[in-house]
């Protein structure tokens, strides 16, 4: 939990910092729960809020000087040593505070939302291994996945042996719910899963991430059950345009230009304008955080950066292609993942 | 989808409505990944703005007169007959609005969230429907899981369990993360699932919910393991309470009047203190959503509300017992379940 690293970064500038955002609460002191954190920047006091329901949780395992359990309506204490105050919100709660103070909510003091996910995009070591151990359940599903036989089943079958799996494995939870496109529904990057048996012939994208602690993973490969048509040819290009991304990607390149490497390739290959959504993002406490590796982007990737790569094809009526890594940004880009990109 | 109903209810005082929130567009239109909806309330022309990932979707599926895509950059349109327009925010396509214009979004007109989720609150049959089909997943669950042996398993397995069989049986998600709390996990009512293996002599708290296209269910029973202690006691307590609150529940009474009346049965039976939350709430498009059971709620119960009845007693060091029904209310409180209450 990185309450150290906030309390250093603000202390020189306010005097309190207020949090109220769960992706942020995690962050801090691993409860996205938790209703708000206030902190004294000049002592390092801190004050967790919770829900009466979260008290002793949070007095067992929050990094907080102290946890105070608040209630909507005059109600007696009922746990020992319970701290109970009654307030409607955080605002209400923090009104009192004299001095300056920093918070991800614009209701209350300086906003410091985007300053705070900048913070978080940068990742330690620790939180590397953390994402690393999510990914390590993701990766063996697809070790899984890769011994079976596919056709037959539903999409909603993977998907539900994805769920049973991450959970049986040592997962918290999942980092998003699974995807499974098969055949023509892989021409859709949003789509979850359905009824529809997989068969010969199909392309199948399998979008997955299991969540460990409060820290996510997030990976796709693409399943060929056939080995001819427009998308084998999609399925090489993809490949290139990921080896061209994580070859570009290192501390202090633009952003834009990783997305850039892997469209470049998409195009030599004719599939430019298939390829309908940005190239990757930042994961951490949330599935989709800053930076963004899109021809937009205005960041640049940083030393500590965990991202994805992840291009792909979709082609209506036909179906799709995604292939997509998670690396760490160091002086170049390290591929977090085991499993080959074609399987 | 109800926009039909949105129209009736606001076309008399307002020019246009704006729809942002994803539990409105699922309400309004089954998109509750859109980014927002618009509506002449004069005309009912309907407009809906979606990511470009989902136009595709949103054509075939929204009961909207027109669809458009929505980027933050020039790029051209890629899709045949795609509507592209380019814009950061809801904010600032709509701001082009000439009149009165009601919103769920604070930034955007007058706020009509707080009606917008009272509608929301009293359901159709065809969506009580929607309600009985996610529920009837919930149930079979609990079907074969009282049929399963228990003991020896890791909470986990039972959580990964509970996933597989909802996708499998036809979910399209989860409503929430399971909870499986065993033995003395039992007393935090926001436990979910961890690596404890199920003993002899535990109580098991299960409360799970599949959610069937946008609707979710909710529902718990606690599996008894063993048949001594003050467990037992509160097994049939909160079975007791259950019922008082169902019988209580009608159209037309306090919500409050029924959190007392499951308040008083475990009053009587020595656990008052041991119940440390409210005795339900609202069940739709979002789980928990108005009305409130508890002791100072304001609502009133309405023909067509769906609500839960979820009594609980949780002691620390001990474990805890949860029943929860889900109930329509009609002239009386009508039981969707078809579980036993005890098994």
């Amino acid at each position: 939990m990185k309450l150290k690293k906030l309390i250093s970064t603000f202390s020189e500038r306010y005097d309190y910092l207020v949090l109220t955002k769960g992706p942020n609460l995690a962050y801090a002191v691993g409860m996205p729960d938790a209703l708000g954190l206030v902190v004294d920047l000049k002592s390092g006091y801190s004050v967790l809020y919770v829900s009466r329901l979260d008290y002793t949780r949070a007095k067992a395992a929050a990094p907080v000087d102290k946890v105070v359990a608040v209630t909507s309506a005059e109600v007696p204490p009922r746990r020992p040593g319970e701290e109970l105050v009654v307030a409607s919100s955080l605002s209400e709660l923090v009104k009192g505070l004299k001095g300056n103070v920093a918070s991800d909510n614009k209701e209350i003091g300086v906003d410091v939302s985007g300053e705070v996910a900048e913070l978080r995009a940068v990742k330690e070591e620790w939180e590397v291994e953390a994402i690393k151990a999510a990914l390590k359940i993701t990766e063996e599903v697809y070790a899984r996945l890769s011994q079976m036989r596919l056709v037959g089943l539903r999409e909603r079958d993977v998907a539900a042996l994805v769920y049973r799996w991450f959970i049986e494995d040592g997962a918290d939870g999942v980092a998003f719910d699974p995807i499974v496109a098969s055949g023509p529904n892989g021409a859709y990057p949003h789509y979850r899963f359905g009824d529809r048996r997989i068969n010969y012939g199909d392309y199948v994208v399998v979008d997955i991430g299991a969540k460990k602690g409060v820290y996510c993973s997030d990976m796709t490969r693409t399943f060929a059950l056939g080995q001819s048509g427009v998308l084998r040819d999609a399925m090489y290009a993809v490949y290139e345009a990921v080896k061209a991304a994580e070859k570009t990607a290192r501390e202090g390149i633009a952003a834009a230009e990783v997305d850039k490497a892997a469209r470049e390739v998409l195009a030599e290959y004719g599939f430019a304008q298939y390829f309908i959504h940005s190239t990757g993002h930042g994961v951490g406490v949330e599935v989709h955080e800053p930076p963004r590796l899109s021809a937009t982007s205005r960041d640049t990737l940083k030393r500590g950066h965990v991202v994805t790569i992840e291009p792909g094809v979709y082609i209506e009526g036909v179906g799709g292609v995604r292939i997509e890594d998670m690396v760490y940004i160091d002086g170049g880009a390290v591929v977090l993942n085991r499993t080959p990109h074609i399987i």
